[in-house]
């Protein structure tokens, strides 16, 4: 049987898991990124949960090859840059240092555009040549397709739009400083700081009042919603404004067919994506209006990806 | 002898002209498209300027085709729809009422589209494969190409960047009602409506201080800015931090490897395109910095809009 390994490194968990050509993970493990600081105790630890998953098979798989997701991930030359959430700082040359332990076909790319090369093979993109796939963890991610192709960039770093300057008032900034930048105010981290932002603009009376920033967490803002927290309300309806902003500037540019929205903040449901509906067809120019689909990812939250990221393989063997 | 027939519709002026495989422009024409706002009456004209084109060649052409640049056209559908700076209004199937006047091979395209793609095959594009055209005339428009093809979008309407929200400061609307629009800033009347805001915010003198909104022509700054006048010196480096920023925000979405700049407003030269890149640079994430050039179109500036326009048949013939 064909399968290929998927391997998600986050800020947080390395995700590993093997998958069929249709896109399901027959069997996957994870570990904590950061019990490994130095690159080559990561590299072998990577490879040791690799044969175990493969031994573990019931089957002698034929392995095709390695998909990579990583943040800052640049698909030309195997590398992650500068990632701000890894502790491995400067340019890791991962792809060339992982082939000299596990030597098979292996491609790396920013987990963004990962995801949508997912979404391309085994998701909601399967019958669409223009999309973009939106990441909304703790921070903001891309991942674009046009004319049936992801679009890498010169340099395999398109899609960093969760740094674009979106110039609102006072200017939060960014992880990379950046002030006004798009994450700083749309994605799980933006969300929290929306919380911090409305209580001291309004004082309407909240649950958020008694929780300290570090206590605040997504589905408790979610919960907050349904129970018509104040506070909570005009958070979702302002992340859903400069969301909205946003997703109609990128449709200026490769005007997609739709945008794919997958990550934590999604997780929020109708609060987020009913006012971000209703803005972005205010925002819309008139040529674009009532033709771009704003969705949900097609795939299994828990595997998706892993399964994006085996999703650089297959797309060679299909 | 093989040539193209490339066809740019403006608002001003149609320019009609045959270019070879070289992207030589070897016979021209133009008139005054207002002149026929009787969407038939146009179309006959423009037969006609062929069929005098073609006559006076001292050699038998085989037309190829006939290429069309013209704003806010679809490519997918070979409409031109709600052009703001055309008198036919609504949605005008151009393409297939040219066909039945001139039945032969016929592309449509958008104008900045157009122009990417004329850089692409006969211009500064020829050995890059991710790179974006901005053409800065009335208006600003861009074409963007991505791992060696022309992005069209969804519906063919990619690249309409001069409507994207810029959200600065008063917000000027662009000729679609957009408030901060990015041409309200940069473009020929982007940096005429700049002028009467420096003229209004300072009270240095200046020759513009004698002149009207509607005397105010785009050489006059830059020969002011070259006599040292501050209020133009203001209004380009204003202009050029702008566009900077727009810029930036381009690259973090296809990393270009550089942006090729066209039309009337780069006559200004060095007033420019000096502080554009000093704070292109600035605004640049660091994973950017230093990799992607700002450069001037390779075609030559009187036949460009033909040649582009050309391009879209010639495409298919190399």
């Amino acid at each position: 049987m064909d399968l290929v390994i998927g391997i998600d490194i986050g800020g947080t968990k390395t995700k590993i898991g093997l998958v069929d050509k249709e896109g399901n993970c027959l069997i996957k493990s994870n570990f904590r990124t950061r019990e490994y600081p130095d690159l080559d105790a990561f590299l072998d630890k990577v490879k040791s949960e690799v044969d175990v998953l493969v031994g573990s098979l019931n089957l002698a798989p034929n392995i095709l090859g390695c998909g990579i997701g990583a943040p800052n991930a640049s698909s030309k030359r195997g590398t992650i840059e500068n990632a701000a959430n890894l502790l491995w700082k400067g340019t890791v040359p991962l792809l060339e240092k992982l082939k000299e332990k596990m030597p098979m076909p292996m491609r790396i790319m920013n987990d963004a555009s990962a995801a949508a090369l997912g979404e391309m093979l085994f998701g909601n993109g399967r019958n669409m040549t223009d999309f973009i796939v939106v990441t909304l963890g703790t921070g903001f991610g891309a991942g674009i397709v046009a004319n049936g192709q992801l679009i890498d960039g010169y340099d395999g770093f398109a899609g960093e739009l969760g740094h674009i300057d979106m110039t609102i008032g006072d200017g939060r900034l960014t992880g990379l400083g950046v002030p006004g930048g798009l994450e700083a105010y749309v994605s799980a981290t933006g969300l929290k700081r929306t919380i911090m932002f409305m209580l001291s603009k309004y004082l309407d009376d909240s649950r958020f009042r008694d929780v300290s920033y570090n206590q605040l967490h997504g589905e408790d803002i979610t919960k907050a919603a349904e129970e018509g927290d104040p506070i909570a309300l005009k958070a979702f309806d302002f992340t859903a404004r400069v969301m909205a902003q946003a997703l109609a500037n990128f449709t200026a540019f490769t005007q997609p067919e739709a945008f794919i929205l997958m990550g934590g903040l999604t997780q929020s449901g109708k609060w987020l994506t009913d006012p971000l509906e209703k803005y972005f067809e205010e925002f819309l120019l008139d040529v674009y209006k009532g033709k771009v689909k704003i969705m949900r990812s097609g795939m299994r939250g828990k595997t998706a990806a892993i399964c994006g990221a085996a999703a650089l393989i297959w797309e060679s063997h299909r």
